[in-house]
């Protein structure tokens, strides 16, 4: 049994065309002098609300029956998909709470405020977002939105599969490697799919900092594995501490292996993707780019592609990181 | 007689694109919100080299005659330029030395010397450019390329405009108004040009450092007229005193009028567009947006295309930039 269909997404592809944008597929000489590769950067980080989490939200809101838009939405998240939903459902007049960390980055929750929505901080040490979620939707009627371990979500986040599949064939380009951020796990599931499909011999590799390597460790062991730690990481879009039951199954028939990175080389990262791509990349968004910088995985002469999924980090960080001195 | 040719800008697309990035034309809720427009963001600080001027420079040194390439090529820039044609004259093989300011961005120095160009420093306070390129010319047979008042470089940039054209056609829209930035005027003459042929009720505007708004003044006159001061401006980019011959003569029949703007309005458009776009600009590349963003001209529920022409900022400036409060 397929979970996920080709023409499912193609169709997503369709009902999200107007409301996202088609993100440029860039390379650069820079860069790709620096790894001895041929690397295409998928720059999800322009694309609206900041990330990818559009694409699945928009869709899988756009599937709700007409009372359930009409009772709302809640959901949990600790920014991108927030925003995502948020927008989302402004954009169907829909009412929607959304469950945040109060150490959230300070512009996602700002954004997602300015699209329309009501939030409730919790705190993530003491606190658990799914039951405060999960609580809200019993009291208040509202549609619970996951916000990676649902197969439309999946569906939606395929849809950037999608495109870099036809962005690839315009310039004549096979890939070899795949490397994509994993928090959930929906992102990677929906694209290395769509991909995989349509480049059968292409590699993927999921990417995660490296206190929170849970796909990695579950693809090793071949079930799921969770991170119990209470350890931090600077990448606070990929915090989930074990992977989701649906992208964990299809993660387990597309992916090759996983890689996981430090906080340093991710800050790293980032200065060198401003430097070189002249784009503004959030901690979570780039650590495939950082498992490229940091060799995890040989690419010599290679055709990798790069998932940049994000793009929505304080100023203060960021200004902090590009200006730090790295080895 | 008509000294740039629609059909002269495609041939010169298809020879250029094995060597440009096609950027992308983006737009962003947030941004549109502040100005209350639909705006297209063309994001040529995505472009190889950073910056726009790689159109110009790779078609020049492509029309060059093969004894000219084999003799080199000598060319004087403040850095974007430089490192266009620095990479361009790399792509062919070609001897090249570039003559730039002494206080020319780090990050542009640093660039034109990894593409392999030699370059001569000069100090733009009491030194011509022009007449230390002209020198090396004659002293070493080296064809001279000037950056901007060239029809060859202005077809070249125009490229840029087929391509916004051809985005525009994608998605069905029309444009009302188009912003960019000028210096010597190539990058607005060739693109204003196309624009206006598929789009002939577009409004058209150039825009300026406001110490250096020579064309402002220009088009205004009818004639050309210089910026003789010495003033400053953060747009290192955007230092040319007086208009082109060839630019300017195209750029009267195309453009409606010229906007300017200062500096701190330029600084906090960089510190908006990296906030809501993620991406980095350098000051040049930032006025267009700056006059729409300082309301130098109605925008009211239009569609505007503004130009983003480069992203080669030095890390720590533009650091400082986004972390500073603007009121």
């Amino acid at each position: 049994m397929s979970l996920l269909s080709i023409s499912d997404i193609d169709t997503a592809h369709l009902t999200l065309k107007p409301f996202i944008t088609q993100t440029p597929l860039v390379t650069n000489e820079a860069f790709n002098s620096l790894v001895n590769a041929k690397v295409y950067f998928k720059l999800e980080n322009l694309q609206k609300t900041g990330s990818f989490k559009i694409r699945g939200a928009t869709y899988k809101i756009y599937l709700l029956s007409k009372e359930q838009k009409q009772n709302g939405i809640v959901t949990y998240s600790s920014g991108n998909h927030a925003q995502a939903v948020a927008l989302a459902s402004s954009n169907y007049g829909i009412e929607t709470i959304v469950v945040m960390p109060d150490n959230a980055p300070k512009i996602k929750i700002k954004n997602t405020k300015s699209y329309g929505a009501d939030i409730v901080l919790y705190n993530p040490k003491t606190e658990s977002r799914e039951a405060i979620g999960n609580k809200i939707a019993l009291e208040t009627g509202k549609t619970l939105i996951k916000p990676y371990d649902d197969i439309d979500i999946i569906t939606g986040q395929g849809t950037v599969g999608k495109e870099i599949t036809e962005q690839l064939k315009e310039i004549n380009t096979i890939p070899d490697i795949y490397l994509c951020c994993v928090s959930g796990g929906g992102l990677i599931a929906g694209s290395s799919f769509y991909l995989k499909s349509n480049f059968p011999q292409i590699e993927s590799y999921s990417v995660e900092p490296e206190n929170f390597n849970d796909t990695r460790l579950s693809l090793k062991q071949n079930y799921i594995v969770s991170n119990k730690n209470n350890k931090s990481s600077i990448c606070d879009a990929l915090l989930v501490t074990q992977p989701g039951e649906i992208t964990f199954k299809i993660n387990q028939t597309t992916l090759e292996a996983g890689l996981d990175v430090s906080d340093q080389e991710v800050k790293k990262t980032i200065k060198i993707l401003a430097e070189t791509l002249k784009v503004k990349v959030e901690p979570g968004g780039a650590v495939a780019a950082a498992a490229l910088l940091s060799q995890k995985i040989d690419v010599k002469n290679k055709t990798v592609v790069v998932m940049i999924s994000g793009g929505n980090i304080d100023q203060d960080l960021f200004s902090q990181i590009v200006t730090e001195n790295y080895e």
